[in-house]
């Protein structure tokens, strides 16, 4: 098999392992967490009959109700009657749970309820975390040329200057992650929930892809919602490729802004030597182009990272 | 000036901004949803009261009435009587909410309630992620010396050879952070807030250096709370410097990665030479090295990133 072979199979075995990862996040969640909610909403559904069979309510009972009422709350057990039906913990929500945990968008609309949640939580993502950049990056790595450099050729093929060509590239590419990531699923997500606003859309898609989550608008919460599961396994999928873009947008700027010298120009006055031959490190090259000779910093930058086994030469004190 | 008392100065400037950002995005956020929120609070007592007066309760009313308190309690405002003293859009709160929001912790534990504040977080969030990045990114090259390069240089004149250096450098940083940044925060917290256990203390610190914020743990929002303004303060203190730690810990493993060649060995093979080449730049350097002979690969590398206008040699189809 060729490189090019292995290298796809390679990443179908980081997204299939990313699969099951998160499928075995959602078993032990699944498993940790349903017996706690469970026992949560008894107990609320007896509270609730308790309150109600009172013959007089005086505040203070009332204030005692809703402390417990906004405590359970808080770890998504609602005593609303038509929100009963479904767990917070069945396989598909604690799949999703997973996800926003290892993708640290981290919505906070469910959380564990029990010590052992919170701790099987720290170790999942401890592990996850880098995992999912790994995936994103392996992902992102794969369809560099389909989006960025492809097109970049094809503008300078129809006529354009290569500085330019990226630009106009960049905001060919920004129009359509807009479109594709924010504006087309804000639409369907205020079709599909019938109290989201498109403005409540929109800022859903921008809270999720930027990683803050503020849990606030979560798709999939509302009670009597058609095919639940599969739904929230759609926004998982939405979720993983919009990131992927966001981070694809990302490193498309930060190549056109070495391009056009706005990296150096942003670029804080150095500090240590090796981080800004780092960031400085030209990614491009230029068609017609003599070769650079090789001045006596090419010749005294080491090629092989095996060979360089301290950071002493940026130890300059 | 010279160049380092100049990058100290930018750097001051950096930090100083960021914190003019934090606290305009405070005023806005406080004259947006103040009013909104005190409307709300208004509505919820007179709901309660109105609850209260009722002759008998019935299962339709209190589910009405229940519908009416978790809404409002979605949005931060709750109707229990020790909690209506405090606002969540006071200045200290908004600052703490805008902080949640540009390092992309997001708790969610308040949320915008208008569509003006929507509208203005995502505008806030969009210019306020990136300028956050950069402040960590500048504050992380500065102490990069002080907690990383130089350590790293004592451990090899204490007789260390440069690889195990770079191990036990990395070792004891990881030891310092969790010690500084996870154990003793998670005892702090414990101690001020009365229902956290040491438990839910590190569950909050790990859940918030990960920028995952939950937010079903999220300091000085119990009612009463002493010196709140002074403690959100230092909340927010405590996740710029930790966010800025786990940076600089995610750096030094990357550069000892690359030392060790686990950066090439976990690494995808190659789809793109220039991302991988970009990669694999060497950071360190080995003190008793002899320079390596220009290459062709050496000679053929661009060095000069304004020379190269396009990203064509890294197009191979």
């Amino acid at each position: 098999m060729n490189s090019v072979g292995k290298s796809w199979l390679l990443l179908t075995g980081l997204i299939l392992f990313y699969i099951i990862y998160l499928l075995f996040g959602a078993l032990v969640f699944s498993s940790i967490e349903r017996p706690v909610e469970d026992e949560l909403r008894r107990d609320m559904e007896a509270l609730k009959a308790e309150f109600l069979n009172q013959s007089c309510v005086s505040a203070a009972s009332l204030e005692n109700f809703l402390v417990r009422v906004l405590t359970a709350n808080k770890y998504g057990v609602s005593v609303l009657r038509n929100s009963t039906v479904t767990s917070n913990w069945d396989l598909a929500s604690s799949m999703f749970f997973a996800n926003t945990l290892v993708t640290t968008v981290g919505y906070g609309h469910t959380t564990p309820l029990s010590d052992t949640g919170k701790a099987f939580s720290i170790v999942y993502a401890l592990i996850g975390v880098p995992f999912t950049m790994l995936v994103l990056t392996a992902c992102v790595q794969r369809i560099m040329y389909l989006l960025v450099i492809g097109p970049v050729c094809l503008l300078q093929r129809s006529g354009l200057e290569p500085r330019p060509a990226t630009v106009v590239h960049f905001v060919l590419l920004l129009v359509l992650v807009v479109l594709c990531f924010f504006l087309a699923p804000a639409a369907v997500f205020s079709a599909v929930e019938v109290s989201w606003s498109f403005l409540d859309g929109l800022y859903f898609c921008f809270i999720s892809l930027c990683t803050i989550g503020l849990g606030d608008f979560v798709p999939g919460t509302q009670p009597g919602q058609k095919y639940r599961p599969l739904y929230q396994v759609a926004v998982m999928v939405y979720l993983f490729v919009g990131l992927m873009m966001m981070y694809l947008l990302l490193r498309t700027f930060h190549k056109m802004s070495d391009l056009h010298g706005l990296t150096s120009f942003l670029q804080l006055p150095r500090c240590e030597e090796s981080d800004v031959d780092e960031d400085r490190e030209p990614i491009v090259d230029r068609e017609d182009r003599t070769p650079p000779q090789p001045t006596e910093k090419a010749a005294s930058r080491p090629l092989d990272p095996g060979s360089q086994p301290s950071y002493n030469t940026i130890n300059k004190g």
